[in-house]
């Protein structure tokens, strides 16, 4: 697994990030992946929200052919809550790339191109600079050879540092992804925006196989806040280039852990993150039951802050997996920060509240008592930082 | 309505407060409230946590016989997951209190009186403070006629200012009240805790259908930031001393504004509050999918840290009504802050960006688009302060 390798790694794939003038820091703002084939099968899955983004009604209906040659990303605008004139631009946006891309030799059309943005809800964007912006981009795209890190620092929006990611496999071929993604990390998702990329042979059912099983193992389990956006997309598109055609089991492997190795790198660097956090659940009624417990205590404010201050309030974890919709036995519990032990059969431990939470990662262990499912969900604490940064994100 | 009394404005009532040395600060720590009669009806609504303090154990049991004489309160401590020794505890507190009423000249029985304590969870209280506290705030009662606003003293932890009420029916009889509950206020549950006496002529049935109708529109339609209590206890006594009987109807209204009073006092206490928020859901299915509405997005802490920063990204609550589990019309949805409509069609409104959130009430509007079902409910944005004061309870 590298992580200065990212969309462009397997064979087949090139990309390109520019700025086109949507974000005013005239950051990097346009990001373009495209398939050179030969093959163009596509997956994907999208926000449970319901309210989408016009690229994400657009990007589900282009879906519907489980076919893909483009995918053009943009950050500085959510073109969310924006009307029919809204979805007009996403429009627009694919019917640009498609000219563009024709224009310089590969015959494309709208119908083939995804469009994923990102940034703040509510405004319509700059078409004259995003129409500006795709025909510079293609243009980039076309004069160099790997622009893979230059597409995934082009859709950060409160991200840090780019996401990218890419796997190796021995038979020969290549997965690679980036994502972005700092806050509105939520339940039942995918992430923000995540593209994955590969030169193995493999039909749209069994790209759609592997993303689905790999999405809800890994971006499904990442809640920063518990706030979901309307924007979420995750895609994965092959162009067949390595000429191998892996089994579905080895293509289920290699996305699933491009995907959970993007994931570890978004809730490092989440909004106002000062501690990794690990909460798993065990001795539940079913994997489900584990997942609702753990998620429960993942979003409890009081748990987040206590975590903050690095303080082993494991009362507040009680109070809160109490509250899940899930059999629980209620003198069983027991629960464990960093190994040790900090409640057994629902009763403080002996030292519980001397326990060190001092460090930047944090493991939280509770177990139900009534059964023998399990499941992990990746978090953060509630810091200032978040609180800061939360504030004023619009004004 | 006076907020200058409390409990001990209904006739036969008595109440007292003292500091037991529970809380190792020496502040006010104990408190009783004393049914002299003629009546002992008594009702009361517990929290929902499946994990449940010793005392709501205990009190749930006593409140089987619809009677109650005494309420002892203590902060400073929740007994909770504390175990089979703290359930001993609560026990020996209501004899403790039984035996010194009795020896001050009212027969008492353990099993006519209530337990209810507050504080960190997870630790026995210390026993011998607590029994010797018991015979001196007995005594202390005794002398005094009016203890009641020490009473609501006694029972604050992170509360700023105690909170009590009272109103004077036109028709000679009075309810008074005291609650305490400043964080872990949310959904579906009673307030933190809350003692409500009057002296109308009023049994266990007609009491405990004034209450679970008060409670269901009033507490439970506060949430400050959607953590659970495992000591939720509000408890409503009669003392039929004003020898008057009033209407179904009549004691429904006097004890629904009286909560409603409290709910108010809680919401501007609550921790790190900038600002007291009111979330209004307006044309949804029905009433249940009203509040089911308000309360996700009053719980999303990305709309909770903007309404600190006083912003109006109103996108925020889009996409936070867009997951609630509700049916709506996702592009007819229309939103005003403070009387300003900001999104309008599920679009943003001209001058959105502009409204002035400065103020310390910001009132939200959301109409669903889909029937004419609504609700409110009273939230806080998620400050600094908030963060600070739970970062380091325990410690």
């Amino acid at each position: 697994m590298l992580r200065t390798q990212g969309v462009t790694a397997p064979a087949g794939f090139r990309a390109a990030g520019i700025a086109a003038g949507i974000k005013a820091s005239g950051k990097l703002d346009l990001a373009l992946v495209f398939n050179e084939g030969p093959d163009h099968s596509a997956a994907a899955v999208f926000t449970r929200n319901k309210i989408k983004a016009a690229p994400v009604l657009w990007t589900q209906q282009v879906l519907t052919t489980g076919r893909l040659r483009a995918v053009i990303l943009n950050s500085g605008g959510a073109n969310a809550c924006t009307g029919p004139g809204g979805f007009q631009d996403t429009h627009a946006t694919a019917e640009a790339v498609a000219a563009a891309l024709s224009a310089w030799g590969t015959e494309t059309g709208a119908i083939e191109v995804a469009v994923c943005s990102t940034g703040l809800i509510g405004d319509r964007l700059p078409m004259d600079k995003v129409s500006a912006g795709v025909r510079e981009i293609v243009h980039e795209m076309a004069g160099g050879l790997s622009g893979g890190e230059e597409a995934a620092r082009a859709i950060m929006t409160t991200d840090t540092v780019p996401k990218q990611v890419a796997l190796h496999h021995e038979g020969n071929w290549t997965v690679g992804g980036m994502a972005k993604g700092a806050g509105m990390l939520a339940p039942s998702l995918a992430t923000m925006l995540c593209v994955i990329t590969t030169d193995a042979v493999a039909g749209p059912e069994a790209l759609q196989s592997a993303l689905k099983n790999a999405v809800a193992r890994t971006f499904d389990r990442l809640d920063v806040d518990g706030s979901c956006s309307t924007n979420d997309t995750v895609l994965l598109l092959s162009s067949g280039a390595s000429e191998v055609t892996p089994s579905q089991d080895a293509l289920d492997d290699a996305v699933l852990r491009v995907c959970d190795d993007l994931c570890a790198q978004l809730q490092a660097d989440a909004e106002g993150v000062t501690k990794r956090v690990l909460i798993t659940v065990t001795g539940a009624e079913s994997e489900d039951d584990a997942v609702t417990a753990a998620r429960v205590i993942a979003r409890d404010s009081l748990v987040k802050t206590a975590l903050f201050g690095s303080d082993p309030n494991w009362g507040r974890v009680l109070a809160a997996v109490g509250m899940a919709p899930v059999k629980l036995d209620a003198e069983q519990i027991t629960v464990s920060f960093n190994g040790s032990p900090v409640c057994v059969d629902s009763v403080g431990a002996p030292g519980a509240r001397d326990v060190d939470l001092s460090g930047e990662e944090i493991a939280v262990v509770v177990d139900l008592g009534v059964g023998s499912g399990s499941a992990s969900i990746r978090t953060t604490d509630l810091s200032h930082a978040y609180v800061e940064e939360n504030s004023a994100y619009s004004s």
